[in-house]
């Protein structure tokens, strides 16, 4: 190691020391043992620019250790990102800055992934990998390789203890994502204590077992040449993904704390600090200090990254030359752009359709945008026959079919999760994922993070009630929706019939940030638009589906999903006792507090106070539509298992119900 | 095999088979293939009394893949577990039946864990096995050995593939639980395709990396000797769990859906099978067939089960007399009772304590009751120092130390989840785990069945609002709260200072069914009692803290955790103003709701239309105690990092703020 590359290293490290220290909260033990490995991929390997950070065919970087955050900012500091300024790293931490405790791809320009919540860093890497093995199967002609960038990872033990990362990784093992490239930061040391106390097993052949290469080097505090052969191995190896077994000291340098807990996530304290410069030679004071030569020297290898990409440009209007139909098509995927007209391929269905699952329905439109949106890509988690996520005539993703969009997530639910959210992080594609609503339990760790980064992914929720039947509590959703709900971000969606289905599906792929739908195991009629209101209601969340003849109502059923048919049937009963009755579809709560308070007055009149909401889920937060006067038919409980038929009858989701609750509303609100 | 043998196999096939078709719904699949397995493992390997599904020291097993339940409950009924009839099984998946579609362990005697929701039950499976290897480390005494029993778990490829299998597994290689031997039912076939899509990982190999013995049978549908030959050598190894893969094919015995995946979840159908029974020499009719000499065979092994017990009996009436205080100890322990008098050693906190985050509270709660309650055991996924959750002074559960009570997850939240289940469901102690309340979201599956079960667990969740500050929105929660309480059979509680905490852990020890503490990362006051009302009004869930003098109170300031300060703040301006006001704690909506209705009342009297709530999370379902006049101040987007003082500021959980609702409200509620 040079005395340059030494400072280079040490200034990564003492930005992190100080920056921890200024805002006394933060992970220094991180960046301080990772920084060697760290500027070896940064200087020598990672194809970017950091005066585009958007560039499409650079190398992506996630840091999957994302406490670990000032590791990333002093690296976009020290290379150029302009907007990572000095003054920013002094804001570490602070309200408003660029700096926050854990990256955020939707704050920071640079920060490829949100990451902080451990393990899915690592598996949105096999999100990105996938990505661009795909737009390069894609894309790519013979002597034009628009796309071909690599995916790096810093991974940490703490992730790979995480079930979410062993799941992405066999599964990134089993496509042969041979672009991927971890390099895993085996300090033997997490937040509580040694690994020695929980994490003993052997990691290397745990991802030998799941098919990757696996390199090791063995001292990454300061052999800076073996960390060089390892990345350079692992390019090579272009079936494979590649783990490479970076053994480092957790708070390097530090003489009383390195290679101890204490320096995974509290400052060093001022005396510590100041012990660690004088042993690693670096000036105590000032704070923040970057020698010049230093600066200059990352400053100079990062600006290569311009002449890079002004190469690219260069072979891509070459490509645009030679292919201008593909050119086209890739900057209408990255311009995050729809076919124009692709809702005229939407199925439009009709009474005569009959009884359909809004899962099927779900189907008929993937299927039927498959062919148009050609950047339509996902799966499920081994349930595609249940979910009807499968589009028929197109390849499967596969290591011998890398150019697939039908994804095979396997029983991995959160795998899948945050595999998708790697995909849509990387840009260019609209991405899927699919389960059970019961199970979407699994994969909320990842659904979160979507909806914290604004990610447009879609998720796809089947078998959304006790109306499952036999398969019984374990599967039958009863909290799911509303916890979904509770996601802040999240547009929750719920369709009645096959044609508010297709609707949700519209405004999902045009729409910006997560979506999830919500969609029924059992078959619901599809609904006469002729006598009932466009289903393009859906869009503005809750519309009026129909009203009594007469005047004002004297109620308001509000229903979603499955149950919108229930009050259909209560609003004939209660018309025949003479009550005016309107029912209100209200698929999306999310688009409906959207709208301007006038819409939502008109179909929500505030004066009327006779109201029932029917939902089978828990009633929790329905209060808001109910009102003081207003009823909840809601589910509970846990369900049980038993044919639907014999479910309705036990949990009371009956015409007769509703319409009893509704007098009983009627009473109430006359009060 | 012999013919009776042989017989006896087919005789759980065709229950199943059976069972399956006359529900017209559910999984033959598994049945048919691992049947032979079961054979061997129930009739010469169980050890339990079907006279006594409640004997401590059976043998437990789990069944992982839940969705192949007929396999079960065919043995149930086979072996003689009274309860479960011949009608049961002509009555699966019917309302009220004892035979649900996936196990359900509150509802069928002789089913040791709710399993379906994939990965769990061999994770179960591990906390199981910890158990008892604890118990037998604390009770055994030379030659009275009194604990000494296998888990057995037979397990499918959608487990593995489960991240929270990964999780536990490793961590019982770590743990070297010597009595757990999994039986794998390595059938190459998911319910979507064959494994071949998404899962050609060395599965083997992985559970060698985890520190597992692997063993395998590769004629699992007719080598009954290779199967009792790996489990003898499984039952030798005492030192690692062992994993036996049996290679079988799944529906085996159906000539046109054997190894597909059509027979993992649909009924054959009535042709394919009789074709099965005439392929196998099985009577084609009637359906639920069972040779006499079968079922006698079965009866008279499984008869021999009360002999054993007999005999545990014996030397525990033994062991009484030479250890008397063990042995009432270890009836309380099984008895689900706390030491008399337990409460006395619980910290009762003063103001003069000053200001002490609820998680620092617990951890004096847990460490004052570590030595008294002896078979209180749990730990953190590896956030021990920061969830307060270690017992100091109490061994570390380890390889070594087997009777220690300190149990290290590892960063395997889910996993966690799954195992303090699995130690639950194996009775005789009271199991915790812990982490940050952002990341119940990774465990949200395993919290969710301890609901669904009822299991006595108590999941600590720490870090629980915006307010842990720097972190940022990764690590802050907002939704979980409101998430966790849409879970039924959950009582999730919130308390507001020491006092309350202590109270709290009061209430979880005693109760049923598993409660959630959330708690704070950040000091609260410690409440002075000889001004405001006892913490123990916590136990109702609800209580008034204060009360203005003067009368009715003109509005009713709701609060949770660190909020209720804020509210005590606001109420001294409210008085300034000359306004009555009212404060209630309101740390459990469960604990309030199960009130009569005249306490309920009683605490918001339903006259007083002016309220309102403070809770650091999102609103979503408070309006059921707002109401319509009221106000709620809530987090309702995702936080930011930054100090918490900043933090209070720019997100308004000030006094004056509440003050300026409670103002509006009084109007509004006076219209």
């Amino acid at each position: 190691m040079t005395d340059l590359e030494k400072r280079s290293i040490n200034a990564i490290r003492f930005l992190a020391v100080d920056a921890v220290q200024k805002a006394n909260s933060g992970h220094p033990g991180l960046p301080m043992g990772a920084a060697p490995m760290a500027y070896v991929l940064w200087r020598e390997f990672l194809k970017h620019n950091p005066k585009n950070p958007l560039w499409h065919d650079r190398d992506r970087f996630v840091l999957s250790g994302g406490h670990g955050s000032m590791l990333l900012y002093a690296l976009l500091y020290l290379t150029g990102y302009e907007d990572m300024t000095m003054e920013q790293l002094k804001a570490f931490r602070q309200l408003g800055s660029l700096t926050p405790g854990h990256p955020e791809s939707h704050i920071t320009p640079g920060v490829e992934a949100t990451t902080g919540p451990l393990g899915q860093g690592i598996a949105n890497g096999v999100g990105m990998a996938l990505t661009e093995r795909f737009l390069a199967e894609t894309f790519n002609r013979d002597g034009l390789t628009i796309v071909d960038h690599h995916t790096y990872v810093i991974t940490t033990d703490g992730d790979l203890m995480e079930g979410v990362a062993s799941e992405a990784c066999s599964l990134a093992g089993h496509l042969g994502l041979g672009k991927l490239i971890a390099l895993y930061d085996d300090n033997k040391i997490s937040l509580a204590a040694p690994t020695s106390v929980s994490f003993t097993e052997d990691t290397g052949e745990r991802f030998k077992s799941y098919g990757w290469q696996v390199l090791e080097v063995e001292d990454g505090n300061t052999d800076l040449d073996a960390i060089r052969r390892a990345l350079t191995e692992a390019k090579k190896e272009k079936n494979r993904p590649s783990l490479i077994k970076v053994r480092t000291t957790i708070g390097y340098g530090s003489p009383n704390l390195a290679n101890t807990h204490t320096a995974h996530g509290s400052p060093l304290g001022p005396d510590e600090v100041k012990a660690t410069k004088e042993n690693l030679g670096w000036p105590t004071e000032p704070d923040f200090h970057v020698p010049d030569d230093v600066l200059a020297g990352y400053r100079q290898a990062a600006a290569g990254g311009e002449g890079i990409e002004r190469s690219w440009k260069e072979l891509f209007d070459e490509y645009g030359k030679a292919h201008p139909e593909e050119k086209k098509t890739y900057e209408r995927f990255f311009g995050g752009k729809l076919p124009e007209g692709f809702e005229k391929s939407i199925p439009v269905f009709s009474p005569a359709d009959g009884s359909v699952a809004t899962r099927k329905a779900s189907g008929s439109v993937i299927n039927a945008l498959a062919p148009v949106i050609g950047n339509l890509i996902g799966g499920s988690a081994d349930l595609a026959p249940s979910n009807n996520t499968y589009m028929k005539g197109i390849e499967e993703q596969q290591k011998k079919s890398p150019g697939g969009r039908n994804i095979r997530f396997g029983v991995r639910e959160h795998g899948m999760g945050a595999v998708v959210n790697g995909i849509a992080y990387h840009g260019g594609v609209i991405p899927y994922g699919a389960t059970f609503l019961a199970f979407s339990d699994y994969m909320r760790g990842a659904v979160r993070v979507s909806a914290l980064a604004s990610l447009h992914t879609i998720w796809i929720f089947t078998h959304d009630s006790v109306w499952l039947g036999e398969d019984g509590p374990t599967h039958q959703s009863v909290e799911h929706i509303m916890a979904l709900r509770a996601i802040p971000g999240l547009t929750v969606i719920r369709p009645a019939d096959a044609n508010e289905t297709a609707e949700a599906w519209k405004i999902a792929l045009k729409g910006t940030g997560p979506f999830a739908l919500i969609l029924s195991r059992q078959g619901l009629a599809t609904l006469d638009r002729s006598v009932y209101a466009d289903a393009a209601g859906l869009t503005r969340g809750a519309y009026v589906l129909g009203d009594s003849e007469g005047g004002t109502p004297d109620v308001v059923l509000i229903a979603t999903g499955s149950e919108v048919a229930l009050a259909l049937k209560a609003k004939d009963l209660l018309e025949e006792k003479k009550k005016r009755c309107r029912v209100v579809s209200m698929p999306s709560w999310e688009l409906f507090e959207m709208q301007p308070a006038e819409y939502r007055r008109k179909v929500l009149p505030p004066e009327i106070k006779a109201r029932v909401v029917v939902e089978a889920g828990v009633r929790q937060g329905w209060e808001r539509y109910a009102g003081d006067a207003g009823r909840i038919v809601s589910q509970d409980t846990f369900g049980v298992s038993a044919p639907h038929k014999d479910l309705v009858k036990k949990f009371s989701f009956t015409p007769e119900r509703v319409v009893e609750e509704a007098l009983a509303s009627i009473l109430e609100a006359a009060r």
